[in-house]
């Protein structure tokens, strides 16, 4: 058994991702989980918490919990959404929007520290490579 | 931003794994953090917590918590270290030892699941890539 395996670097990887977010996100009062929900609302706001569910490939109980503390935390707010009345559809409040930049550089710098010494082509070989890996996975996990 | 960014398709890769490792575990009573511990005591046994601690990059009271249900489980035993009597030794029992080769196979067909369709080469690139990007985050961290 390699001890590098990929299994193993991804895990790493993303561990080592986890501490740079957990420094970076400090002064803004958010964990990692309402880090990710509240960068997706950026993208998508008014999506409901299943359409979350699927897009961070959490599950729902873990996205409730972050909504919840998102809601607390004055980020978001809820809204019956009007073509589902059992679903609710999130927002962003104002106190979300203004650290939108702040939010989004955070991501970048993490992108740039990966890439660090590496050549426009690695890196866009890099990223096909992130890409095929996640799809074999997604493909074996779905059979 | 990029959708797919490699933050986030390293976090969406670590995801899947996870969700396959919990289903492959679910006939060894093992959670994802007592696998990759006893993962490392199969190639490490006699390791300290502390030395746990830092080949997993994962801190104290995790690494404490996982130790404790493995013991629970009857996969561990701990004993004090002849060389220093503050430190506790790790140690694997029978019935860890009986499933050491079902544990490897666990990681090595995610490694082929990750792999699928990919040649030798590929294969090779793509773990120096990993590797590197494991090398770039562990130094930023490390400043």
């Amino acid at each position: 058994m390699q001890k590098n395996s990929p299994g193993k670097l991804i895990s790493q990887l993303f561990r080592y991702g986890r501490i740079y977010l957990a420094r970076q996100l400090e002064p803004f009062d958010l964990g990692k989980g309402q880090f990710w929900l509240l960068f997706t609302l950026y993208q998508k706001e008014g999506i409901t918490q299943e359409d979350l569910s699927q897009s961070l490939t959490l599950d729902k109980s873990t996205i409730a919990r972050s909504v919840t503390r998102l809601e607390k935390a004055g980020y978001i707010y809820r809204k019956l959404s009007e073509r589902d009345q059992r679903a609710y559809q999130i927002f962003l409040t104002e106190k979300a929007k203004k650290i939108g930049p702040q939010i989004h550089s955070i991501l970048l710098k993490w992108n740039e520290v990966l890439s660090t010494g590496m050549s426009k082509e690695e890196i866009a070989a890099a990223h096909r490579l992130l890409i095929k890996l996640a799809d074999n996975a997604a493909n074996y996990l779905d059979k």
